[in-house]
Order: C-alpha cells, then structure tokens, then sequence
C-alpha cells in the first residue's frame, strides 16, 4: 500500500463528494494501480475496468448510493465501484473462493443492485427499478451503466423500446469503447461510429441550444443547465437521427469519458432531466496501463500476470491443450474436407477457439454479436438452406436460445450443431457463469441428441460424429484444460448411444458423464482399496442413454451415476427413468451439482464443494455401499 | 364452394404469373371467402389472414417458390399462401388432427420454409438463408413478412443488425397493421406510427429522387427502376429518420396493402435491388370481412363463428370458467389487498387474463410488448425495487426467457411470481405452442418454487400461496376450461411441499401433477373395477416434491407419475430421484409427454394419442402392473 493515498480514506462513496476534480483523478489514477496490482496476482476483467473508473468516480460523487441505483452491464467495469463502496480490504480475494466477486453481487454489498455477468439485461433491471421507485413515490436516481457492445443484444433493445415509452427518469451511460469482447460486429456497431464521427463537434453552439429548447422537457431542463456554463455545451448535442432519439431517448454528444470534470458536468445534467437520458461517454479500454491499453482483448479476461510486461505468468507445469483449442483445431479440419460447415458465435469467437477457422475460412464464418437468439435462429435458416452450421457458445449463454434450439432447430429437425463450451463449473467468475443447466435443457428437447466428451480425444470424436449423424446435436466440454490424452489422428464415429466401459468392477456401477468420469475413475481406485469393487462407464451420450450400460450397470449392487451439471433434470435422473422403464429397481444414487447457485473460485475447490472430486465421489458412494449391507 | 372460381384453378404459385391485376384482385376476393367460410367452422388466426391476401398473391406472383423463399413471421397471416400452394382441397382441415397446420409447417409443404409460431424469428431465418444461398452460388430470392408487433422482439433486433451489416439481398415485408395482438405498446411501435404519419406524401418526387439516388447501390436500384414509372414512385420514399435506415436497411415509404398494383410494382423493384430492403406495407386486419375489421382482437384468434353476426358459436353444454380468467380475478382480488403486486405480460394481455387488472390497476400494469426477455428482467427489477411482480406469460413463449429467470429473479431470489399459462397440451395450434417444456425448465432452476394446481379452486389457492411465500415462484396452468369446481370464497396458503391425497388405494400410488389428477381418477376408478386398489395423489408441488407422499407411495407395489409435460427431465424423474435418495426401490413408472413433438388436434385427442387420458393412464398401469404379478 502506497502512502498518503486517497483511495485508502475512501470508505464510502459520501467521501467523494468531499473531493475536487483534480483530487478525483489522482484517485483515479491511485485505483487504477491498485486494480493492476491486485488483478496481477488474481487476474480478472482488467481493460474494462481500467477504462471505466472515470465514470464510475463521476457517479459516485454525485449520486446518494445506495439509495440511488446503479446497475452494471456485465459487471466487468466494476471494479472501481468496490473500491469506493467500502471493499479496498477485501479487493485481493477478488474472484478467489470465499472472497469477492468479481461482478456485482447484491448479497456481498448493498451498493450492488444486480447480478451482473450476462450481458444486455442491465436496462431491463434498471427501468424496472425506476418503474418501482415511482409506483412507491420516492425519487431516487437510476443509472445504467451499458458497453456498446451489449447494446446489440435484443434484450437491451426490447427495454430501450419499452424505455422510450414510459419516459420515467432514468440515465443510461453508454460506455462506448468501441469494442466488444472480440471485435465490433453489426450494423448498430456502424451506427455508433457514425456518431463518433458526425455528431461530435460539428454543429455550432447556437444550433445546439436550439435543437435543446426543442426538444421537450428533458431537453429544456439540459438547456437551463447549459445556459450556466456555455463552455460546456458541447457535450449536449443532440445528434439527429440516432436510434435511441427515435425511441424517444434524448441523448448526449459524445463525452470523453476520461475527463472527470466534463463527466461531472454531463451527468449533473442528464440526473435532472425528467425522462430517459442516454448519455454517450466515449472511454479506451485499458486506459492508464499500455500493456491492456495495446491489446485489450488480451486483458478482457486475464489470468496473473506480470505489471512490467504485461505477460501472462505460466505455470511451470506442461499444460495440457484447452478443450476450446481443441475443438477449435479439429472444426478448422472437418471444414477442410466440408465446405457446408459455417461456424458461428456470439461475440465468443475467441472464448469458443474459432480464431484459427475465422482467418482460414471468413466466409463461412460469422459472429453475430451478442445476441444468442438470433444466432440460433440464423443457423437455423442457413441448415435450412443446405449447409451445416456448427453454433459454438458458452453453456451459461447458449440459456439465452433454449427457444430458438427448439422451435428454429430441433422441431424442423435441421443439422446443426451446438459446441456449448464452458459446461460445469467455470471457476472464477462464478455463479453467473457456471455452465451447469444445460444437460437438462439439451436432453428434454426432442430430435436431440446430447454427447459430453470425457476427455479432449473424445472431443474430436464427438464433433465428427455430430457432422456424420447431422440433426440437432449438442456437444457439451469444460472451460480449461483438458486431460492430456492424445489426440486421435483420424477422428471417429462414435456409435450412437453406446456407453464406453471404463473400468471393471461388480459391487459398484459408476456411470459418469463427461470430465467426470476422471474423477469417478480415481474414486474407483480408492474404494477398491477399501475392498469396494468399482466399474466405471463413460456415458458418452446424454441423449440418447446407453439402455445396455444401465441394465448391465443394475446387475452390481449400487448404480451411480455422476455429472457435472444440476441434478434436477439431468443425465443422472434420466438413467434412472430407463432403470424404471426397464423394470431394474437396483440402488441408485445421483450425483451432480446440489438444488443451489454454485459460487466463485478454483475449479478444483468447486468441484471438492460440490463432492465432485475425486474424494467426494468415493465418499459418497462407500457412504451409500455401506448403508446398503 | 362457388361456380368459376379463380382460386379452383391455382394449382400452384406459377398459376398466378398468368394473371391481371384484376384477375389477382378478384382472386384476393375469393380467398378472403374461402378463409371466412373455412374458418368459421374451424376457427383459426382469421384477421391476420385476411389483413395478407394481397401481399401473398403479390409475392407468389413475382416469385418462383419453393426455389425461393417465404418466411413468415409467426405464421398467422399464412392462409392465403396455403390456398395458392395447392392446399385448397385440404384447407376444411385446418388446425383440426391430421390435418393442415394453422401455420407453416416445412412437412407439410415444400412451400413452407419454416415452422412459424413463435414471434420475431422470421428475420434470423431469412438471414440464414440469404447466407446460405451466397455460400452456394444460388442466386434465389429470400422475402421475410413480419407484422409490426414482431418487430418489438429483441430477437428481430438481433437480426436487423446482423442483416444491416451483412448487405446481401433479402427482402423483409414489414406488414403494419398497427396492432399487436392486444394493442400497440412501446416506443418502436410509436416511431411506426411517426413515419406513417410523416413521410407519406409530404416530400415531392424530385427529392425523392435524390435521396434514391444518393442512397447507394439499392438506392440505384431503385431509383433506376423508378425512373421507368414516375407515377409509383411516390411509394420509394425513404424516410429519414428511420431505425431501419439508421442500421443500413433501405426503406420504402408505405405502400397501400390492399392495392395489388402498388405491391406488384414496389415489390418488382425492391426484390432487383442488391442489399437488403424492408418495404413497408400498410394493411388493415381483417380486410373484407367487417366482423373482423371492427374487432380484429376478436378475430386474432377465435373458435367457429356465424359468419353473418361474427359472434361465436358457443357450445350447448354450460361450461366452466377458464383457467385464464379465474387467474385474471383471483389476481385482481390479491392486488385490492396488496398495493405492491405489479401485473407484466408481453402482448398477451387479454390470453392470460390480464384485462380486468389492466383496467382496475392501469399503474400497476405493464405490458412489454412481445419481449419476453424483457419482461422477466423488468419483472427483477421491479422486485428488487420492492415490488411484487407477477408475470404472466404462456409456457411456449416463457422459453425465450429461461435465462433471465435463472440470472434475474432466481440468482437474486426476488419475489417474483411467474403464472404460466397454455401449459401442457394446447390443442390446435401445435408443436410451437404447446407447453410441454416448463416443468423441466422451472424446477432445474434453484430458488424456484413450483405450484402445478389440479383444478380452478387450487390455482387460487396457488396464486396466494406464492404471493404469500415469496421468492421465485411458478405456477402453470392449462389452456381453456377448467374442472367446474367451486372457488373458494377465502384463498389459502398451502403448506409448501405437501401433497394433497384426493383417493386411498393399495396396489398402485398414481403421483399426479396439475390436470393429471382428474384424468389419474377417472384411470383409479376404471382399475379399481378391474381389482386393482389404486391411491391418487394430487402432488401439487412439483418443487419441493412431497417426500412423505412419495414414501407412502413406495409402500404400494407400483408408483406411478403422470404429468402433462415431456417425461426427460420432468417431475416424474423427479420422483424416481427422491425416491432414490430416500432407498425406496418400489417399481416405478413415468407417464407424460414421449420424446418427440406433439401435432394439433383437440386436446383430448392428442391427451389420448399420449396416453395421458384416463383410457391411456389405466392401461399403461395395468400392463405394467400385470408384468410385476
């Protein structure tokens, strides 16, 4: 801790209010190094951060949170808001298990409104609070703090639609720099160029003040307030033929969102206004640490990482491959030999490993922005359209599409495939993260056939085998490392709805899915130790279920079947539902993730929690064994 | 059927290109007859329809379908394009079992390129295809027809700007008939209405002209087009100002809909042009048929009428009130009482019964339009403003917004209360509609609490139980009549996670959820005479299940479940997994929705052809329980 910091007095956001502009940027600058400091040794949303300290100190210094609200996008920028709202101590726990969250998270400080994590829902919570405020005749204050990249989810444009209607106060602050997680993609991404570029500086003061006065009362009251400080004006601009201004939301000309005195200005405004203000801030990722500042995407999502360098600190240990490079890989080589695949994401196109098959093939590739929905319904037509679309999200984002996996894919029963990365536990970013919902959204949609690859070999399998079989299939592989298991030279059709024995053993069957079946092998190994002998079956397929396995697997004393994903509704209760069917009444014990959110932290310390590791398959089964005899 | 029809003599699209204007306009005349005269025995989606005719037999005069391509949005105003596609002869058969589907539907006609149902996705599948058909080289035609409440759904938002920076050529008809299903709502819908109002006829042809020609290549394209017949080009007007144009989607000013001429001409020009154009098409509801133009709401989507008076038919045999309206009072009873119950729909305000709150609440009642992401965030954000929200959408359109519940109500656990209504089995309108997927989706979601009621006098009870408990709660409910039992005078809060026991029996325990438990009686009663002593258990709570009932049930030598919903992943399993936890081993069998999409028909037919009839429930029993003896 440096000496004489500001930052270190600031124990809550009525400090800021004590302090002047220039103070506020040496603040800035004080929280700035200490989100590097502590990020370096944690990792987390840095760039993001970085660039929104500037408007989140702006906020603080003039709103009266937590009666006031502020709700965060994402919740990536947050960082600088848990500094000034009484979390310096606890900021290096950040993303740690047990410690602080790295978004929002209104059970871990009262100044968090939301839990932010998926993107675009930030003015939907926000209008509903300000919808609330006046049905209980309070006059707090609402801001919405939105990325521009956010902006493109339908989500955020269904509640500006609806925003622009009841014409409730409200700020929405449009961080806007110009860049989403991989790249900006869509036609509003065009529009806001053309802003940036048009709106800026080119009309005269006097016109401006006129567009004010006409334009209602929220412009009128931006007007009174800029009679008093004519320098300022030119960050009133109201550009014409702006979408949101369509939508009945007055807007703001760009304001350098670096620049606390010009935010303070701005925003004095916009909070007075007496309907919806979009107030158009323009800020740089990374702002304050060249490192993020020269490759933001780098320092989206970051892991320790060395300050002088800004390299990325390895573990000494050979890693293995990620699941996502592998799949990466080994789609860019199926499209090789097939020119009807088009792979597509959703603003993940380096989160899902399609880089490589972007640069090769960039017409048969398209991201689509944020905006799951449309993606589902888009390779929906293409498959209509003859060609293969391979759809590649993450498990916690793909909850987005359920409807359009049913209605636009599997009821017209098309070939598509979904590579639904980051299934099970993520790790650091916690609940609003973990991909544990999707075995039971994949399985109970008809004409759909689910694998989970136990390992990265599988993986390649898997995919091939989804491309030969066509149809709706969904593929479902953890964020991280893999196992370290060679890959195949010549990828494989796995035969449909077969299991993969594992491991022999007659007391005790475990039927495990996906990464864990690692897991259920090592238990296997310590119970047979402990004179239990333990069978383990790779699953493979979800949907459909290896009818031959279970029976076989009813015919040992205890069937357990283990999963990385919510019990209710998953793969485990499913092979239960065929021992019904088959009239086989074997014990039977289900393991997955317990009927409760999953918190942040080390995948392994996650898994241990959940009594998914090694040591909790095993105690729970010799647990249940032993009830038995 | 008439003498010398022209409709009996369109054996395909082709047939039209034969025809006059006139001829087409007669044609739009006969059609219009046939679909009144159809429907008014079948019932159907009738103003929709008959708002369409002319723009249909414009497209399948200038098209050359099934090479290309008609994508229609939601699909109701599809019935002339069923006509025109050599579906006259089956067209008495609308919407009834195993005959012609009420909307689009790919296996039924290579004419139908999708199946519509669910709102907003026409413009992600056109897209697919346009792209796809870039891919391959083709060179078809892609025509979306999209109405302009569809247009409010963030998915078509999604897509729009996916379509505006992809600039390949399709066609998206905007068919603006100034309603949504219940009635205009939110800001894009206000912006329709300011372009209706403000570009028509005020801009004079030379700057028109201009603006074409400054427009880029599909300006040209037009302009070029235009320069052929000066007296059409009052309908290429493109207005500034516009959302469209904003996001590089060229505009047309409004064409009259019901003027074959004016849409042949438009549609001629913007299917040459080379990017993507939406041409904006004003038509009425209910076009030629006055009962329907004087109350298209009505005629949305109605059962057999007279055709002479527009009323309905109604059947002879007094029937019971409506789930839909006894949840609509019951509502309207806990807001008297309690000020903080906040009403939300998403344009299905008169299908869940919302009517008479909106009327005695207008403060405490939001309609979203169609955006059910939306709604649900608004609804947290509501909550967490203090509110206590009830959201009330049907099971089919509550899966576009799984995510949100998970994210924004169940993560926070806010007291929000979701009333599911249409779910289950819903009759005619078919595979997109039924709502067989909620019971999985509800109870995967942790927090959750989850009331299915067996009858009208239990969803009262249900509906002030979750207001009374708080937290995420849902609460499903079929479509149409309910059981004709007394409501209660007094509502009462049901003890959480008990299950009700409606009939003693010893050999078989029939664990029934929602409607099941009348059709799981009557299958009791029938068994009961075949000597086999059957228990019913209105289980009530899908989530938390009822342990001691299940326990009970076990001690019986067949437990058996029987659900309105898809069985993998539903509660049946559920109860296999308690029981499992619990080491019961009792044979065991889940009865409920099979694998596979459920075809429209009358909802007893399709209970029946599921076996979940009290005919179906008893002999599925009874063979199993035989095999046990």
């Amino acid at each position: 801790m440096s000496d004489n910091r500001i930052l270190d007095i600031i124990s809550s956001p009525a400090d800021l209010k004590l302090l002047s502009n220039e103070e506020l940027s040496i603040l800035a600058s004080e929280i700035r190094q200490e989100i590097v400091s502590v990020t370096s040794k944690t990792g987390g949303h840095v760039a993001s951060s970085l660039g929104a300290v500037e408007i989140i100190l702006a906020l603080h210094s003039l709103l009266d949170c937590p009666k006031d609200k502020i709700v965060f996008d994402v919740g990536h920028q947050a960082y600088a808001h848990k500094l000034v709202t009484g979390r310096l101590k606890d900021f290096p726990t950040l993303r740690t298990y047990g410690g602080m969250s790295g978004f929002p998270k209104p059970s871990e400080s009262p100044y968090d409104v939301h839990y932010s994590g998926h993107a675009s829902d930030s003015l939907s919570v926000a209008l509903g609070l300000a919808e609330a405020r006046d049905l209980s005749g309070a006059d707090n204050k609402v801001v919405a703090l939105i990325g521009d990249a956010a902006l493109s989810g339908g989500m955020a444009f269904e509640a500006l639609n609806n925003i622009g209607q009841a014409q409730t106060p409200m700020v929405i602050i449009l961080n806007d720099n110009e860049m989403s997680i991989s790249h900006n993609v869509g036609a509003l991404m065009k529009h806001l160029g053309y802003m940036r570029a048009s709106s800026q500086y080119r009309q005269a003061r006097d016109t401006m003040q006129e567009h004010l006065e006409s334009s209602g009362p929220v412009g009128k009251a931006l007007t009174s307030f800029g009679r008093n400080m004519k320098e300022s004006m030119k960050q009133f601009v109201i550009p014409h033929s702006m979408i949101f201004e369509q939508l009945g939301i007055v807007c703001t000309a760009p304001v350098d969102g670096h620049n606390i005195a010009q935010l303070r200005e701005t925003l004095r405004a916009v909070l007075a206004a007496n309907g919806p203000v979009l107030m158009h801030v323009v800020t740089r990722k990374g702002e304050g640490y060249m490192p993020a500042v020269r490759n933001p995407e780098k320092f989206h999502g970051i892991g320790p990482y060395n300050i002088a360098t800004g390299e990325v600190i390895k573990s000494d240990k050979p890693s293995a491959p990620k699941y996502t490079n592998v799949f990466g890989s080994a789609l860019v080589k199926e499209a090789e030999t097939n020119q009807d695949i088009v792979a597509i994401t959703a603003a993940m196109k380096g989160g899902t490993g399609l880089d490589a098959f972007a640069e090769k093939f960039p017409k048969r590739f398209v991201d689509t922005g944020i905006s799951e929905e449309h993606a589902v319904g888009f390779a929906g037509g293409l498959a209509a359209g003859g060609k293969k679309p391979v759809v590649a999200l993450y498990s916690t984002f793909m909850q987005r599409a359920i409807d359009q996996t049913i209605i636009n894919v599997a009821l017209p029963k098309l070939d598509v495939v979904f590579a639904i990365d980051r299934a099970g536990i993520v790790g650091a970013d916690g609940p609003t993260h973990h991909g544990v919902f999707d075995l039971v959204y994949a399985r109970m949609v008809p004409n759909m056939r689910v694998l989970a690859p136990s390992n990265e070999a599988e993986l390649v399998h898997s995919l091939h085998t989804a491309l030969a079989m066509g149809g709706p299939f969904a593929i479902r592989y953890p964020r991280g490392e893999a196992e370290g298991v060679p890959l195949p030279e010549v990828p494989e059709v796995l035969p449909e709805g077969k299991a993969r024995m594992v491991r022999e053993g007659d007391d005790v069957a475990l039927l495990a899915f996906g990464r864990m079946v690692g897991y259920a092998c090592k238990a296997a190994e310590a119970l047979e130790q402990q004179g239990i002998s333990v069978r383990v079956v790779d699953m493979r397929w979800v949907k459909p279920l290896d009818a031959d396995a279970i029976r076989e697997a009813a015919g040992t004393k205890l069937v357990v079947t283990v999963e990385e994903g919510v019990i209710a509704g998953g793969a485990g209760e499913g092979v239960l539902g065929e021992m019904a069917r088959m009239g086989l009444h074997t014990p039977a014990l289900n393991l997955g993730i317990s009927d409760a959110f999953v918190t942040q932290g080390g995948v392994g310390q996650l898994l241990h929690e959940q009594g998914l590791d090694a040591e909790g398959i095993a105690a729970s089964v010799k647990d249940r064994y032993q009830q038995l005899n």
